[in-house]
Parts: C-alpha cells; structure tokens; sequence
C-alpha cells in the first residue's frame, strides 16, 4: 500500500481491512459501570443502553458523543438497468440528485431534523457501470477508485456516519450479491424495489440468476463479487465503511441496498462489520433474510424502501437520544434515591 | 354532566367518552393526496406516512403539525406495594418525582432531546390507594377526580401529548387490570416490573390473582375496573387520553401501565383509542400480548421497561421527522422527476 496516498487497488483495500482497529473495552467498561449508577432499573432503557456501549466501544472513549453526525449518499448508474428491472428510467438517479441538492428529498428533512450534515457524491452518472449479466460491472481498478471515493466521505471531525444510495437498478444488484453470497435462488432475494411487479419482476429475477451464474464461482472474495455485480455506488459505501472503521468512527447502515453491499466486506472479514448498527429493516423483503445472514437485528421496522440513508438518518434521533440520557441522568447517589430491594 | 364544570363522577365520564368525536376525513385525504405527489415511490416511507397521516386525521387538519408536543408524567402509590410485589420500596415514587423536577431523570433528557415540554403531575403521594387484595383501590369519587386531574395535561396549544407514569407498584395493578379485561391467567399478565423474580414474583402472580378474583365479577365497566384494580396515576393518564380526544390531540401511549389504563377506555369503547398509536413494545412480557389485544402495533421495539413515558418522549423524535418529510418534500412536479414507468 503505498504510504499515505490513496489507495489504488483492491489488494491495498484488502490490507486495510487486515489493520482494522478492534473494539475499546476500556470505554466499553466505562460505559458499563455509568450506566449501573443511572436512575432507572438496570437494562431498563433497552437498546438505548446497547446503542451508548456500541458508540464508545467503536468511538473508543466514554462518554461517547453525537454531536456531528454525517449522512453520505452515493449515486450511481447500473448497465444492468437497461435490461427493465426497475419501475423508473435510469435518468431518475441524476434527477434525484438534483432533487437532493435543491433540499427536496426525504433526506434532506430528516438531516435537518436529526441535525446532520448531509453530503451527497455523485458518481459518473452519465456513465453506467457495465450489464454484469454480461461481464463485470466494474473492472478492479474502476471497483478500487469508487472504493476510495467512498471513503472521503469520513472526515475529521464527525463522530456517527450514516451510509446511503441512490441508483435506479441497484436492489437487482443487492438481490445478485446476496444471493452470490449466501445462496438460496435468486427468488428469496429479489424484491419490488420502486414498485416492480408481474412480468417486470420475473424479468429482474432472470437477470439476478444470470448475473449470479456468470461471477459467482468466478470470484475470488467479497471484493470482487462487489466489482463484478455491484455498483459504483454499492463500491462507495463499503469505502465509506472501511474509512470509518479506521477513523473510529460508528456507521448506521441503511436498507437493502446498503446491506448487500456491506455483505461484501463481511465476506472478507466476518468481524468488519462490527462497529455498524442497522438502522432499519427495510420493506424489501430480502433485508429481513440478508440481515439474519449478516446477525444484525435491525434497531426499527418502519416498513421503508426508500433508500438514499433515509431510514439511517431518521435513526440518529434515536442515538443522540441514547446518548443524552447516558451523560445526562443522575446516578442513585446524586438523586438519593433508595436502592433495589432497600426496606 | 355539570355544564362547562369540571367532571366529578364516573358517570360523567362516560358521557364524555360517548361524545367523543370521529376522525376527520378531509384532513385524512388531503395528506393522501400530497404524499402521492411526493418524490419518492409510493408508500416508500412505511410508517413514516402512518404517523403522518394519524396526526392529520386526529388532529383534523393538513398539514398536521408537531412545535408543541407535551409529555405527561403521572406518578401516584399503590397500596398493593405493602405486599412486596416491587424490587423498590414505596418511597422511590417521591424520590423519583424530585429526579423528575430535578432534571435527572430519563424523561427530562429525552424531552431536551425531542424538545417537548415535560409536566410531572404528583398525586396524593403521602397517601396510597387502598390494597386491591382487600378493597377497591378507589371510591368513585377518587377515581373521577383523579380521571379530571389527568384531563388538566391537555391545554390550548399543544399538538400531541405523550403519556406515561411513575407508581412503585404499578404494573402489578396493570397486571390486574389485563387479566381482568382479558382473562388468560395472572401468570401471563405478570412480569418482572422494575426487576422482582422467584418467590417475590411468585407472590406478585398471587396478588394479581387475588385482585382478579375480588373485582372482576363485581366491575360494572372499564371504568369500574380501573377503579377497582387501578391507581391514581392510571386513571389520570386515562383522563388525559380522553381530554387529549375532545380536544384533537393525538397521543403517544407509553408501556405496559399505560397501555393497560389505557385498555380500561378500550373496554368502554372499542373507538376509543382510535386517536393514540403505541410509542413501544415494553419488555415486560405482558404488553406484547397486551397490544394484541388492543389491535395496536407499537411503533419501535426497544426492550424498554422504564415507564415515565420515556418510550412515548422518544418516538416524538419520529414524528416530528414524519411530520418534516411530508411538509418540506419537493413533489415531482416541482423536482422535475421522470414519472414511474416512463421511458
């Protein structure tokens, strides 16, 4: 890996991956032994509880913050679009990012309401990535560039990431990774995306079938199912993840598409993926199955499929609210309030 | 009924529950008609449209708004915690009500987070409702009063209302209330509460089955029963709710104390939570079942068990974000979107 540059190939993401930093369980026992002197019964707040351990565990300090939290959209185009599998035209992914920057899009109101910081990457959408039922969508260099493209996206400063997408094909190119991955046929992992259905859904279900039978013994590992039947887009946010990783910085993953592409790095490595939470499962009905793949248990089921971080973004409310109540509750001593089972 | 007095006897109540108002229609098309304009998929928000479309159609006006939601705390003492059916002593409930005026408690932190607007209402605290084992735990009189000091949390200008409560002791009576309104059992209404088990938990299941036994038969109604099997701050968040109809305020329930007052209003008129969605799946094991009952879905699954409407406080969080994605979203015409379909 060349020193300090940007790394250039998929080996030298490979050997990122291998320096991946593991939890702090100094900040985790930190965590731990604040929220036994809380005012509430022990465990009480649920997973509001899990969620503040997880941000100092992967912050590695305590007490954990979320005071600039990011949302990361990435938009690409998929060759594979052509082939019918989606309810809108391929134009729509470049008319959303319009959509994104003029403030019109659910994500811009749930950055303002959860008070992130909203950066939308636009990836060569005039150009799509090739028809993987064909050959590779990506070719390794191509796979390595939006890799690396996706992991400027963590920048100093920001404590919580919330990776998202936008690309008019990319749940066909989900379905295709996850059914690479994990097997099972291609039907369990395709899924209505913008509203395909009857003989448009049956078309996407060859396509994934097609896709799969022509990569799938063919590739190496997780990296290279993704530049074969993923997307510039899927590439950018598994990017994002690794940088954030190395920057101690947590990540709220978003639905199936995010997912999918997450599977990927999963593959390489099954503990990469551990400072990620799942933000939300999604309407898609491959999330559910791909998520118990992954062991992730989703934090809400607000039956969305809208993609472009909207449910990882809604979640950080939930984080910032963990977070308010671990460092700002008074312990039993502070409130001198009778202890369990005090007579 | 007293013209424009305060209510003062059940029967009065009762009144008041026949001549709650429906829901509005208008309001409910109107946001149909704008969610379909908007720049997404059809119904791709999920719950998010739900929770909009419930303001739109409880609050009976589009679009719906969400600048003053409240949170009630109701905290009242059982004569049943003589009994030992709590991990705490009775004396928390007052202690906790000054964490609450303090600002230490859970429920404050989450209201600054959502920013609501937090009241706490104490209720006769140096004096516990009677040990339901024995006697009714209110006389009518009580328990009117204290369903017209709950209604005293819904003033002009606030656009939803989150209930929840603090009663050591209290989800024994929820407990008792489940089993009377639903049958089934003790053993299966009852959990661990703030954290009792073995012989302590034992005895909880014997207390409820002995309320059970006393009041069932002998309730005339839910509100019959509530008095019997209930507390002052059960029936004050029923109050509340009731106040919160007649005056277009939705409401957010909180758990299973809550949810198992609230159940007390559904006994008398099935309609009558029409206007409240369940914030959160409480871990006490009861509620699940409880909410199966109702028919409601709660809106997130944390594996809270805290009360003090801490799990209704943060779901504000979601929709305040549900309120902002359908109010600031472009629709297509406006973004200039290539509709679905189109080539």
């Amino acid at each position: 890996m060349a020193e300090r540059g940007v790394p250039a190939t998929l080996d030298e993401m490979r050997a990122i991956v291998a320096q991946f930093p593991g939890p702090d369980q100094d900040a985790a026992q930190e965590t731990t032994a604040r929220e036994a002197q809380l005012t509430k019964p022990a465990g009480a707040l649920g997973r509001l509880e899990e969620i503040t351990q997880w941000m100092a565990t992967w912050q590695g300090k305590h007490p954990p913050t979320c005071v600039h939290p990011r949302t990361a959209v990435f938009a690409g185009n998929h060759g594979v679009a052509a082939r019918g599998v989606s309810a809108y035209p391929a134009e729509v992914t470049a008319q959303m990012v319009k959509n994104f920057v003029d403030g019109g899009a659910a994500v811009n109101q749930l950055c303002r309401a959860v008070d992130a910081d909203l950066r939308v990457y636009e990836m060569a959408l005039e150009e799509s990535t090739a028809d993987f039922t064909q050959e590779p969508a990506m070719s390794e260099e191509e796979c390595a560039m939006a890799l690396a493209y996706g992991m400027m996206a963590v920048e100093p400063g920001i404590d919580l990431l919330a990776v998202g997408e936008m690309g008019i094909g990319n749940t066909t190119s989900a379905a295709a990774l996850a059914a690479a991955l994990y097997g099972g046929g291609a039907a369990q992992w395709v899924g209505p995306g913008t509203g395909v259905a009857g003989s448009a859904l049956e078309r996407k279900i060859e396509v994934v079938e097609q896709g799969v039978a022509r990569h799938k013994s063919a590739a190496k590992d997780g990296f290279d199912l993704l530049r074969r039947l993923g997307g510039r887009e899927l590439a950018a946010m598994v990017g994002a993840i690794m940088a954030a990783r190395m920057a101690h910085v947590p990540v709220l993953l978003d639905g199936y598409a995010c997912s999918a592409a997450a599977a990927c790095l999963a593959a390489i490595d099954t503990h990469a993926l551990d400072h990620c939470l799942v933000a939300h499962c999604s309407a898609e009905p491959g999330h559910r199955l791909l998520l118990d793949k992954l062991g992730k248990k989703p934090l809400i089921d607000f039956g969305m499929r809208l993609g472009e971080a909207s449910g990882a973004t809604l979640v950080i409310a939930l984080v910032k609210a963990a977070l308010d109540c671990h460092t700002g509750m008074a312990t039993f001593a502070e409130a001198g309030i009778s202890g369990k089972d005090a007579e």
